[in-house]
């Protein structure tokens, strides 16, 4: 191996050893304070989580019982039950009219793990991805732990807290490999079109890079019905997981679409990292698709339609701006500037004197993190109402 | 960032990626063989898995069900249960007399969930970790996912093919962060009695490293009770799973009991990773250290012990020498140097010709696995009787 500047700038970047370079979430001291609140005895309504409160649907979780019973407890494939996978590839083409071959679906330990294995499979040391601030912490932390970078960029309301062509045309370096995006997005809700989604394919491909889209908000969409990248771009990276829209979240659960030429690599390190994914989880999914089912989800969907509507309304009326409208997901993603420009201390002054758990903008960027909230709705709606009147009396006292 | 030689020699210890420096199980391709003449309708008797014929106990997978019948499908925290990290802690100390903190104890998507943290956390790129040759092939794979290096030790059946303290002290170098060893050890089934791991232990502390103890075999033991290296370092890292003794494979969850100082940084970057280990496991784990559970556990590991003593008679018998008796875990470790210098050759002829799959020695490591192949007794005695009678008579006409 050569000792020229660009072996150097790749394996100089970083000082410090990954573990210091990953912080934790700061939503969990939120969430560790909101449980010492609730043991003192203080009603705290949860608007901090990214988990629904629906547990899964009946049908899966029979489904699994049954399996179980049978005594299907061993491992699968390291790549998961070929019978899942084609049931998924079958999913693109009911509900999205795309053709996929089933040995392109690979089943992870949910969506982390997909993005584990990918990482692990596609970064090289020094490699970088592009990912937009604001976005998902977790995902530029996957690109440090295998000496790669994630490198946010500043995105801003007009392009609805996306990446456009222009900005990847403007970011793309030479150790750029990856751009990174997510439809419907975290923290924002913000849904890509298929327009957006191939300019943005294309000015990858421009690049030699590869194209990773995060789909795991999928099926969780509020105006129309919901995309896939592979519609306008097959050789896309999917990730998606059966633990939003499906409810699935404790099993852990995801799965891939890749290109077919990866599958082989991808298959021995999933071996090495995890043997396989979770055998109850799969039994669980094989009902996912099941018409019992789905329709239990599309009766949570417009359940929570109703609170992404009375938030949209109820949330500028407190004085915070909604600078991209959620067409998916279950998050709102607001601007606080009115009233803050620390948005961590923010929410442990709101959660101490009201009792209301938010999420501090800083963990989803650099950027504009500091005056922004994110407000999930997996909480009723009375329960929101009931926020809702605290954080207003709140704000009129302070 | 300093150019010194120390810098460039961590990181040009690499010129691949680490794709290609990890190499899939040959088992695999053994498999793979086996279920196509089974598709045939040849009758394949699998030596080969790594995974016993039990079914998860019903006690168990009854916890399980009640559980997500009640609606606990959603995350954990991070580490796991807190209530479960109690049970195991309390296990500690009714099986092996030994107090531990349960803070210590971490859950993880299998034991290959652990290894995966535990390297992403505690080494750095170019580090090494002292490894037994023969071993489990995913242990070097998992440093070399993060820039590191397992380092292979040829060891004899003088060491029982095991570590020691001198070869500890011949082999550590200025970078070398830690040694692994498993007991019980697979492929060999050989057991680290407890003046052993302290001696090892005690190697490890004078040169500031590491020391790790595989322990996902524990309880499946033969000739004494299990012991644990916690009892006589209480430094050292274990390695758990509730894989196999308690019949739990498909589940994917394991622990870890590390030092107390460690736990946030494995706390964060479990969030990243895994967000949490799954939940319907460790509802099932939950009823594992009942003694319901743990008397099936007993009957079946002496189903074991009885397959154990066939094939120590059998497969002497046979030609194959036994170097080394496992007194723990399901494998059998033969030499079959009388017979073959090529163990995935020979593997695949007796595949071929009989329909009996085993595991090639060099699967396990660079050194003797060209003549050393490795027999599971994970399939009834009947089996194992015929599979013994189909070989001797390959054997004899070859």
């Amino acid at each position: 191996m050569s000792h020229d500047g660009v072996t150097m700038s790749q394996h100089n970047t970083h000082n410090t050893h990954r573990s210091d370079d990953i912080q934790p979430f700061h939503v969990m001291a939120i969430l560790a304070e909101a449980q010492a609140l609730q043991a003192q005895g203080v009603d705290v309504i949860h608007l901090e989580v990214g988990e629904p409160d629906f547990p899964t649907p009946e049908p899966m979780i029979e489904a699994a019982v049954s399996a179980l019973r049978a005594g299907k407890t061993g491992y699968t494939p390291a790549l998961g039950m070929p019978v899942l996978r084609e049931k998924i590839a079958d999913y693109y083409w009911q509900r999205f009219a795309v053709r996929i071959d089933p040995r392109r679906v690979i089943l992870t330990p949910g969506a982390s793990g997909a993005l584990l294995l990918l990482s692990a499979a596609r970064l090289q040391p020094g490699q970088r991805m592009l990912l937009a601030d604001p976005g998902y912490p977790c995902n530029r932390h996957f690109a440090r732990l295998f000496e790669a970078h994630g490198q946010l960029i500043t995105t801003t309301a007009a392009s609805r807290f996306q990446l456009t062509p222009e900005l990847i045309a403007q970011h793309w370096q030479s150790n750029t490999r990856v751009a990174l995006v997510a439809s419907p997005a975290n923290p924002t809700g913000a849904v890509l079109d298929l327009p957006h989604l191939r300019a943005l394919a294309d000015a990858v491909r421009v690049q030699g890079g590869e194209f990773w889209v995060d789909e795991i908000y999928q099926g969780l969409n509020y105006n129309k019905a919901p995309q896939t990248v592979l519609a306008v771009a097959d050789d896309a990276v999917v990730l998606n997981s059966f633990s939003k829209y499906f409810g699935m979240t404790g099993w852990r659960l995801g799965w891939s679409v890749v290109p077919l030429a990866w599958v082989p690599t991808l298959e021995k390190l999933a071996q090495n990292m995890f043997l396989a994914p979770p055998t109850p989880a799969q039994h669980a999914a094989l009902a996912a698709f099941d018409a019992e089912s789905l329709a239990i989800m599309e009766t949570r969907r417009h359940i929570l339609s109703e609170r992404r509507d009375y938030l949209l309304t109820a949330l500028p009326e407190l004085g915070f701006e909604v600078p991209v409208v959620p067409d998916g997901a279950f998050y709102v993603y607001v601007d606080a500037s009115r009233y803050t420009d620390d948005s961590l201390l923010f929410c442990q002054q709101l959660l101490a004197d009201t009792g209301v758990a938010i999420t501090p903008g800083i963990d989803f960027g650099d950027h504009a993190g500091h005056h922004h909230l994110r407000f999930a709705f997996t909480t009723p709606l009375p329960r929101l109402q009931q926020a809702m009147a605290r954080i207003q009396e709140w704000l009129a006292q302070r």
